[in-house]
């Protein structure tokens, strides 16, 4: 079975109007999500070190860098862009393979956006297909090859990269066959990785390598025409186990990015479920710290085991400490980057309440699932039982939602109307006829205006 | 055990004082053979579609392609100069683990030092620097790695490309461990593409990636400190079995360079024994076509299997014709990539000598052995036992023959003047100052004369 073939045939032949409208908004919100995160990341230290080496690097300066003022050539923006929307671990996620599908995708799209005209329908199109392949790929070979080792966002991303950019670059069926045959014979990524740089430079890199490889084929360079299925393919060599049926089954029908999920707090998913039921409790009964007598939650035993730092003492341990989660979720109604500062953590009213926090470890709970109780100093008791998280596929997030995400991360970077700007983009893309507006405003004035 | 920090804190800390004489002269060999195979190489397809590609993207043209006018950054230069080494397969091989170990190592160190002031005695030692780590992490997965399908001289070439930069870029001993991390998670190359463009892709990117690495790590961006040994770092996760101590024992002592060997025929090296008895006879006897009634050849059956094609039709062909090999080797004395041209292929005396040789196969006959029967038309018959054919590790190539070698890679390239030059460098290279003249001399003078 040629599957490489069946979908390189797919990608190419795929309209604008055979993709249904609940794909498309799902598109938007993953776009807008995505925007948020890279311009978030874009002043984290990874992305200031690699900016800073390939700066030195750097042909024709034709792409943004997201939310900072540096122009790079394509291939090295789609690194650096694709590096700080991962950097905050705040980006989307496909559950059932857990790759975080829009970092690879994304940032060769708005480059090549920035060298020629590309209308909203056009990228949304090439970014549906995108995480389609790679979350396919990545389907075909979960879980073995992620047990393995592999950083799956890295090495299924690199498709997803190479077959939107070959979208956007019009390759034909063969060229496509090659792009994503010269992108799998560039996935790579550890996760021994994982708590160091190297972690964001995955989806960069797989960005970058992605849209290389689709400009490679669009010239004529040859990869093997089975470069997934062949007997010394991706699937085989780089899994344990695999299902090819996974790349082609119901393609066309069933779109991956309907199961798209985006991450409501900037920490570990599994502190969700007491922060969302925490902030439910606040906000319907405008409770303040100084009300609360004690907080106890009953929580899956991963709680505990990945998260049960008692006294965090700088903002990145806060990210593992369900008590200083739970403890700002009630005094700030968020948890987001800024609620992970060194500041936050340290600050004497944190302190005081996540002090108050207790959590017991209860294995008939679920992940997603969670019972806090609040006892007031007035003596009422406030319970509440989340039994999915908000962010969960069985509960996703808002467009609200989203979109106050996306103006928490952005406010230490973008002023408040080009926030406001990206957000009605996002929002409106099928009728924005040149997608650079999307880049254009996602750069500070002061650059934007130099231009 | 920390395998990947002995080994960071053994290339920071060597010193050119430090490598045996026989070593250094393996080196410069090394070099010479690689430089013949670049420059000669540099016009072909795959490295003429890849130049145009980056040429877009490159930033500032600081380095050389070896052999053509165009100058790029020095990592797309890494990435053109690696590929074009390896698209002949007519590189330098280590026997024990199949790595062609010059291409990954080699463009990286010459476009350094044409940023750079790198004498040629900093050159040499961080060339076997680099060449020790690729083969000896190399040796440690070897073979499971391989048979799994993994093209290893990229997968292990990045790890040498990273090592040998990062020793002339000075880094300290922690930024050596974190460059070779960078590099282990870039590590990628599936021999699925074995056949295509993107074969001698992959030394070229290991080539760039690992200049990448260094760079990076010079600026203190981080990977894990237990890149290849961790529980998932590169041993673990991309090969079955490993031993690790492969990559430790007798450093300093043992050196790899010691077992690299060179191609004398651009061919596979199956038929290299019966190429070499049949020229040993030619000069012997001062053979002519004519005078010959038949060639009979017993060799190891695979030479068969591999390379059993009775009337090749083009020069590609041709490599895989024991029967044209040894009819060229006769009429030409050698077996060059002129030798398999179209034209040689389909030349009237080459054909009708090639009918007149016969080949039995023989499992009592080894890979690098051959029986050669030349019966001639006056009725003499000449015999020929070659034990080892030229190029093996018992019978190197001398350095007259890597010189002829290198004279006819780079023939159609480079003035005479300028090929002796280059030679005359690589071989008195511990005494050149500055060893960017290596590069300056073999760049064709139009573009030269230009800079």
């Amino acid at each position: 079975m040629d599957v490489t073939r069946s979908l390189a045939r797919y990608v190419v032949n795929a309209t604008y109007e055979s993709l249904p409208a609940e794909v498309i908004h799902e598109a938007k919100r993953s776009l807008l999500n995505w925007m948020g995160v890279a311009i978030g990341g874009c002043r984290h230290e990874a992305v200031g070190i690699a900016l800073a080496t390939v700066a030195e690097f750097s042909g024709p300066p034709k792409a943004s860098v997201l939310g900072r003022t540096e122009r790079l050539d394509i291939l090295h923006a789609a690194l650096i862009n694709g590096m700080s929307s991962h950097v905050f671990d705040f980006d989307d996620t496909h559950l059932a393979t857990v790759i975080h599908p829009s970092g690879p995708v994304a940032p060769g799209l708005l480059a090549i956006a920035e060298t020629r005209p590309v209308s909203g329908k056009d990228l949304l199109l090439a970014f549906v297909l995108g995480v389609e392949v790679e979350c396919r790929i990545g389907r075909a070979v979960y879980p073995s090859h992620y047990d393995q080792g592999w950083h799956i966002t890295a090495t299924a991303g690199v498709f997803g990269a190479a077959a939107a950019a070959g979208k956007l670059l019009r390759l034909t069926e063969e060229q496509m066959v090659h792009a994503l045959g010269i992108a799998a014979t560039q996935a790579a990524g550890l996760r021994e990785m994982f708590g160091t740089h190297c972690k964001p430079f995955h989806p960069g890199r797989a960005a970058q390598n992605g849209l290389l490889a689709a400009h490679l084929a669009a010239r004529g360079f040859t990869s093997s025409t089975q470069p997934i299925e062949g007997r010394r393919g991706f699937a085989s060599v780089m899994a344990a186990e695999r299902n090819l049926a996974e790349i082609t089954d119901g393609l066309g029908e069933r779109f991956e990015i309907r199961y798209n999920t985006y991450k409501p707090f900037a920490c570990g998913i599994v502190i969700h479920p007491a922060i969302d039921g925490c902030i439910q409790l606040r906000n319907e009964y405008g409770l303040t710290a100084d009300q609360i007598a004690r907080i106890d939650l009953r929580v899956n035993p991963l709680v505990l085991e990945l998260t049960g730092k008692r006294a965090p003492r700088v903002g990145l341990e806060g990210k593992f400490s369900v008590f200083h989660s739970v403890s700002v979720a009630i005094i700030d109604g968020m948890a987001g980057e800024a609620q992970y500062s060194d500041a936050r953590v340290a600050d004497p009213a944190v302190v005081a309440l996540r002090e108050r926090v207790s959590a017991a470890p209860d294995a008939g709970v679920a992940k997603d699932e969670c019972h806090v109780t609040v006892t007031l100093r007035d003596g009422r008791v406030l319970k509440r039982h989340v039994r999915h998280a908000v962010g969960s596929l069985e509960r996703p997030m808002s467009d609200d939602e989203l979109d106050a995400k996306f103006r928490g991360l952005v406010a230490p970077i973008l002023p408040a109307d080009q926030t406001e700007e990206v957000i009605r983009l996002c929002r409106s893309l099928e009728r924005v006829p040149d997608s650079a507006a999307l880049v254009k405003v996602a750069v500070p004035r002061a650059a934007k205006d130099r231009t």
